[in-house]
C-alpha cells in the first residue's frame, strides 16, 4: 500500500476552535482529543478497559522507551505495538527526540542524527531520522512523528533558526524513508501497520517568523498532519498561546494540528480556542500519582491534613469510579499509607477530569457555544488551587 | 443489641471437608472461603469492584496497621471501616497480635498485654486484650479476633504451654469486654457494628495435647467461631496439616473453623480436606507483586527470560481480565519496566486463581466429589513450579 488511510474531517468550527474527527486503521478519534501517555506500552496505574470506559480514543507511546525496552524488533515479532500491549484503538508514537534530549546521557547531535547512551544501562545508540521512522514502522502506530531537534527554552534566535533548519532537513529524510517503506523498497523493515500516518513537527522556538518558515517548509514536504513542537518547555503560558495561535493560523485547515506536550486544563481550553485539535501531556497521570487532583472546585493536594476527615468525594460533580465510591479521607489515607491503590484511584479520576473536559469542549464547539464555555471554564474554580 | 447476628450453616460434608455459609451484618459468605488481605483498608493493587467481580465475599483488615494509621477513632468517626473504605461486604479483622510480634519494635509482653513501638514513627503503644476489642469495635468489622500471644516456631513444650495459657486468659478478657460493649456498659466505646461476631483462637504450638487443652478452654469461653493460630509460621506442611486436622476434629462442628495465615493452593485443598472452613494469606497478592504467578500449568516466575517472546496468556484455562487481554511477553515487559500495572494485572490473576480454586473446592464438596478433586489437584501441575 502506498499511502495512509488516515483521513481528517472537520465537522464544525466556532471561531478558531475546530470540531472534527480522524480515521485510522484502528478506529476513529473525535477532536479536539486528549491522548493519555502510555510511555512503556501502558498508561501508568490504569487498565486499558478503564481507559476505554473513560472515553480515551487514542493513547501515546514513547518510541525512545519502547526502542530501548523491550525493543522495536521484539514488538514487531509480536505483531506490532497494538497486539503486544493488547490495545486495539489508535496509537500515536513520538519519534524519541524529546527523550533523547531530556533523558538520555552523553548525547551528541550531528546532521546525521543523535548519538546517546541509554539511561537504563549506558548502552550506546544512534538515532537518525531514518531509524526513528523504521522503529515506528515496526511499532506500527497509527500516527508516527518525524524526528526533530528539541530546542531548550530560552534560545537565541540564531540557535532557534539553525535548529529549525536541521529539523526541516530531518523531516524531509523521515518522509522519504516512510515513502520507501510504503513502496516496499526499504531494506529489512517489517512494518506492522502499512496504513501508518506521519505528522510533521513545526519548530522555531518563540520566533513567529521562524515558525512561519518552518510551517512553509514542513507543509511543502507534505504530511498527514502537523504538530507544533518546542512549546510547553518552560515558556510563559501566554507566550505558548501566542505561538500556538500564530502557527495554527498558517497550517492547512483540512489537516489536524497537534500541540505536543501540553498541558494544564486551562492550556487545553485556551489552545482549542486557538485552533489546536490534539494534545498529549503527563500532567493528569503524573499529578495523580503525586496526589494532585483536578476537580470542578479547584485543584486538591490530597496529602493536605484538611482532608483527613473529609467524607466528601474528590469532586461532587464527577461521575468516575473514585468519586462514586470513595471519600477524600480514604484517598488521603491510601496516599499517606503508600498504597499503590492511591495512584490507581487518582489516575482514574484525573483522566476522567481531562477526558470529560475534552468532551465538554467538543460539545461546546458543535453547539457553537465554545466562547461561553471557555469563559465559564476560566472563571470557574477548575483552574485554581483549592489548597493554598 | 446483646448478641451477634452471626450464623453459620453447614450445608454439606464430604469426608472431613465441609460446605457451608455464614451470615454477617454485611452479607453471606460461602465456605470454604478465602479472604484476600486488605492490610491498610485496601487489598493491594486491586479495586473493590474487581474483588467483588472475582467473587471475593469477605476481606481481612489488619488492626495493628489501621490502629496506627489512620487510627481507629478516626475510622469510627467516619462510620466504621466499611464506610471509610467503601467496601460493603463482610470484613474480618485480626487483633493486631501477629503484627505486634512480627513488625513492631522493642515489644515487651506482660500479663496485661503487649507494649511496643510503632514501626512507622517509633511511638509507644500498649495493646491489651480489652483495647484490641475496643479498637475492633470501633472499626466495626463483621468478625473480630481475640488478642493472642504468637508463639515462634520452633518452641519448647513448656514455652508453648505457658503461652497457650496466657492466650486463654486473654481470650476470656476479650470475650468479657465484648459482652460489656454489647451490653452498653463499656465506657467510651463508639462501636460501629453492634452485630460484630468474635472468634477465639486455638494455640498450643505443634503439641496436640496443648491444642486440645486450648480447644477446651476456648470453647468453654464460647465464641461465634474458632480460629487455629500459630500455624503457617515455618513448620513443615505435613506438621501443619496434622495439627490442623487434630485441632479441627475437636472443634464444635456447628461453628466455622478458620486456619489463620495459610497458605499455598495446596495448603487450602489439604486443610479443607481436614475440616477447615476459612483461610487468609498474603501469598496470592504478595507473590503477584513479585512476579510469581499461579497457573493451571504450574507456577510462573514472569521475570524469567523464557517469557520475553511468549504470546500465550499466563494461563490458557483462566478467564480473568489479564489472561483474556494480555500475553506473558507483555506482562514480563511491564514487570521488567517497573510499571505498577504489572502488580495490578498480576494481582487480578493470582486472586482469580485462588478464588476459582475455592469455588471448585466448594462445588466438589457439594457434589461429594471432593476426594477426586483433591487427588486431581495435587497430581496437576498447579502446585509445581513451571520454572526451575
Amino acid at each position: 500500500m502506498s499511502s495512509s488511510s488516515f483521513r481528517f474531517t472537520l465537522t464544525g468550527t466556532d471561531g478558531a476552535a475546530r470540531r472534527g474527527e480522524f480515521a485510522t486503521p484502528h478506529g476513529v478519534v473525535q477532536t479536539p482529543a486528549f491522548m493519555p501517555i502510555g510511555t512503556q506500552g501502558a498508561v501508568k496505574a490504569i487498565r486499558h478497559d478503564d481507559l476505554e470506559a473513560l472515553g480515551a480514543e487514542i493513547v501515546l507511546g514513547n518510541t525512545y522507551h519502547l526502542y530501548l525496552r523491550p525493543g522495536d524488533e521484539l514488538i514487531a515479532r509480536r505483531g506490532g505495538l497494538h497486539r503486544f500491549i493488547g490495545w486495539n484503538r489508535p496509537i500515536l508514537t513520538d519519534s524519541g527526540g524529546y527523550q533523547v534530549f531530556s533523558l538520555a546521557e552523553r548525547r551528541s547531535i550531528t546532521e546525521e542524527g543523535a548519538q546517546f547512551q541509554s539511561h537504563l544501562d549506558g548502552s550506546r545508540h544512534l538515532l537518525t531520522p531514518e531509524r526513528t521512522v523504521d522503529i515506528q514502522a515496526r511499532l506500527g502506530s497509527d500516527i508516527a512523528m518525524v524526528f526533530d531537534e528539541c530546542l531548550a527554552y530560552p534560545a537565541e534566535r540564531v540557535t532557534a533558526a539553525a535548529s529549525m533548519g536541521r529539523s526541516l532537513r530531518w523531516a524531509a529524510r523521515c518522509r522519504a524513508r516512510l515513502i520507501d517503506i510504503r513502496a516496499g523498497v526499504a531494506q529489512g523493515i517489517k512494518a506492522t501497520n502499512f496504513n501508518q500516518a506521519q505528522f510533521g513537527i513545526i519548530q522555531g522556538g518563540v520566533f513567529q517568523d521562524l515558525r512561519r518558515e518552518s510551517v512553509e517548509g514542513t507543509v511543502a514536504i507534505g504530511f498527514e498532519g502537523y504538530a507544533i513542537g518546542g512549546l510547553s518547555v518552560g515558556e510563559p503560558a501566554e507566550l505558548m498561546y501566542a505561538v500556538a495561535e500564530e502557527t495554527a493560523a498558517h497550517l492547512p485547515p483540512e489537516q489536524p494540528r497537534y500541540l505536543m506536550g501540553a498541558g494544564t486544563p486551562t492550556d487545553l481550553v485556551e489552545c482549542v480556542a486557538r485552533g489546536i485539535d490534539m494534545f498529549d501531556c503527563v500532567i493528569p497521570t503524573r499529578h495523580a500519582r503525586n496526589g494532585q487532583l483536578f476537580t470542578s472546585q479547584g485543584r486538591i493536594n490530597i496529602k493536605n491534613a484538611r482532608y483527613a476527615e473529609d467524607d466528601e468525594p474528590l469532586d461532587p460533580r464527577c461521575g468516575c469510579y473514585t468519586c462514586r465510591h470513595h471519600s477524600r479521607a480514604y484517598l488521603r489515607h491510601l496516599y499517606m499509607a503508600g498504597e499503590m491503590n492511591a495512584a490507581a484511584l487518582n489516575t482514574l479520576h484525573n483522566l476522567t477530569f481531562y477526558l470529560d473536559t475534552m468532551r465538554a469542549i467538543r460539545d461546546a464547539i458543535a453547539f457553537r457555544t465554545f466562547e461561553t464555555f471557555r469563559q465559564g471554564f476560566l472563571r470557574s474554580a477548575s483552574v485554581l488551587p483549592l489548597d493554598s
